[in-house]
């Protein structure tokens, strides 16, 4: 939501120094909104505009703001004015924003922060791009399990708003080892029974994620259980970090994104389009360009054998593009719908007779019905009614193998351990172009010589 | 996760009768584990098997079940066995659950029903699916703005189990108009001053939902918002409902599936992909198919028209395939990347200056390397070298087309309010199929004449 009628207004009260009305700005609504409000403004002039706030307003619109907007306020101001902030910011958040700054400025930022936090910073930002230990916060509530309901209401009390989600709190032991959690609910239900000690009501069943798990699986665990959070445990099983929901959100959307990319043959983009640079991007787009390209290189040496008949039937040149894209369009439609029905888990590799029949039928189905369509204008082109019989014949035939091609791919590249969303876009259109080719030259063969004599 | 090697055990279980056994499996995982292990189990010996634990935890076990499993128990077993489940499960759910059940049966589960629960169902399934109505839950919990913290947090003890979510209180008037949001977390930071009012603690400034608004735009704000849940209200302003943050997890997962089937010209499936019939699918893939198909009909017309050229230079035959598959494998990852960009709020309509011309030099930049690949082949199969350069020269128009057309159809139909991701794939490939033969042919005739001479 870009809202570039306020921004004269903002520009306005920052011109003659407004404060009051600066201050209400950032004050009165959700910091999301002031966000918003503030897309389009200098990143000098939102610093300026931030200042009229106290610090906890401050950080919370400043968390608010894209990505490359904070970074550019990073960059662009003295270090000793954001160091503060960054120290405010959610541990997870701001590990992602650093990764973005200038090696040198986040020096100087981490210098400025106190010990605890630049440690904090430095044990995050060691954790691979895609794991759990990448996504996890370290604000999150650690209870010793010999306090009671009302000791622990009161040692949270005191700290609530420094942490990402109290709705969760995990016992530990002396060594950090995870022990159980109590949930809020839990703490609240037995608030009539202030005296109850946590070790009684902590489930000890607990799901956990370690660090280098990859954050997709995390995020599957998570919404299966309809969980708020799940802990992070290490090595030696010690609480580390928490994933939150709103993590996880995150997480669905970029991997469903990532898998939207591969399945049109685009290397997965680290960062947003805009913000790729464009050799960047060129580089993840050309590499599985290249690959498609030398596999529709094929088809002219393909072609090539079949020299003498498309001379002798010069008519069934024109009809070459609709055999290749009817072929490459259900096999691509096949391999769309069997990657994403993997990936959701609604389909599982046991099911590949189930889905190998279906694909069957469904492919005999569309190729008729697609071939029934060619024979018309078929018709009108080739020299007569019954050597126009090739078009449904090779439709049908082509239909239905871009449909198994299509199904069959993703499932023998999972059984494999290969990304099925990776592989599957080269291989069923490098497969099914030639094989296209092949299949409407022999049927014309087959078909042809009869009717029309050689 | 189907585990096959716990059926054995499970079904000797129920063969001898061992109630230690059973209520054991029951009770000691996870619910969500336990359902998981009982995959593969016929409904009736899933049901036998719950028979043996108590209601809550059969409740819930039976909600972690897939859909149609669930469908499966309530058609085959007695009505008057399965009514008190259903009172039980949580309203969102039961509701989407239901509309998997026969009429007739769900007739009569409902008449077993108390009224309150009766009418809740009604209610819940009389909104559109793809509403925030048909997602959301009501239970939740609702206070009086006159109670203070002590009292509030009293209440809640009492009614915590009954709760989709303790972590929002609303706060009403007595017409069930909203009027603020209390946090469990305020609650909890309250929790040393417990005579303080609900109406002192809440928000008022809040976001809320409409019952008949698009789910993917609720998902949006509550996912901008890293929110837990989000009040619905009805036409006059009245809380009816809230949707919580796993209910979000799905509505991002099940939008993005159907972005990815649209981009690969599949209407979206109401279903999973096994659930749904073999001729609804069919359908769904053989409408978008056909127009494809009809699309690529028209390019036969388009060859047609060079006739000439094509029997005086049949070596230009061999290389149809190459150009119309790279124009449209550039066209389709550049409509993929706008319409992912588009989606998830990465790029807005007002960047499209810089969007045309960032692939404008990608498609420069990839035209040009594939160009020079195909001049390698081309110098092969072409009478003499010079005629060869026909193909780079193509191939490199049509990649940069590709990219433009790629890029701005998506960004066009977003404008005129049509769904990118369903649009585009049938218009980017049915316009660059043509296009790509027409550039292929102008090429030719621009440059052949001169070298090879008519």
């Amino acid at each position: 939501m870009v809202n570039p009628l306020f921004l004269p207004e903002l520009r306005e009260m920052l011109a003659t120094d407004n404060e009051t009305e600066m201050r209400e700005f950032c004050e009165t609504l959700h910091p999301a909104r002031t966000a918003d409000f503030m897309e389009g403004l200098s990143p000098e002039e939102a610093w300026r505009l931030l200042s009229f706030t106290d610090e906890d307003t401050r950080e919370e619109i400043f968390g608010y703001f894209p990505h490359e907007a904070q970074v550019e306020i990073l960059e662009s101001q003295p270090v000793t004015e954001v160091a503060a902030l960054v120290a405010e910011l959610a541990p997870d958040d701001r590990v992602d924003m650093l990764a973005g700054v200038e090696e040198e400025i986040v020096g100087s930022i981490l210098e400025l922060l106190p010990a605890e936090e630049r440690r904090d910073i430095l044990r995050l930002s060691a954790y691979a791009e895609g794991t759990a230990g990448a996504i996890m916060t370290t604000d999150f509530a650690k209870l010793a399990e010999s306090l009671t309901v009302r000791e622990a209401l009161n040692e949270l009390s005191q700290e609530a708003d420094e942490l990402e989600t109290i709705y969760y709190l995990y016992v530990v032991d002396d060594q950090s080892h995870l022990r159980g959690l109590v949930s809020a609910r839990q703490l609240v239900e037995a608030f009539r029974k202030p005296n109850t000690m946590l070790s009684e009501l902590m489930e000890t069943e607990l799901l956990t994620a370690s660090v280098q798990e990859d954050q997709e699986e995390v995020a599957r665990k998570v919404a299966r259980l309809d969980l708020l959070a799940i802990p992070v445990v290490d090595e030696e099983l010690r609480l580390v970090g928490i994933i939150t929901h709103d993590d996880v959100i995150d997480v669905v959307r970029e991997e469903a994104t990532e898998d939207a990319h591969r399945i049109a043959a685009v290397a997965p983009l680290s960062q947003g389009y805009l913000q790729t640079g464009l050799f960047t991007l060129s580089w993840k787009r050309g590499m599985w360009l290249t690959i498609l390209f030398v596999a529709a290189l094929l088809t002219a040496s393909a072609l090539r054998r079949y020299e003498t008949p498309l001379e002798m039937w010069t008519w069934l040149v024109l009809f070459i593009p609709l055999v290749i894209s009817s072929g490459g369009n259900t096999g691509s439609q096949s391999s769309t719908l069997i990657i994403t029905a993997l990936s959701t888990g609604d389909i599982k590799l046991s099911d590949w007779l189930r889905i190998v029949k279906r694909e069957f039928l469904v492919g005999l189905l569309l190729g008729s019905f697609l071939g029934a369509i060619s024979y018309g204008t078929a018709f009108l082109l080739a020299p007569n009614p019954r050597a126009a019989l090739v078009l449904p014949a090779t439709v049908l035939l082509v239909v239905l193998s871009g449909a198994m091609i299509g199904s069959v791919l993703p499932m023998i590249f999972k059984r494999i351990g290969w990304d099925p969303a990776m592989m599957s876009a080269p291989c069923v259109a490098g497969i099914i172009d030639i094989l296209g080719i092949v299949i409407y030259m022999n049927v014309a063969l087959l078909i042809l010589p009869k009717i029309l004599g050689v």
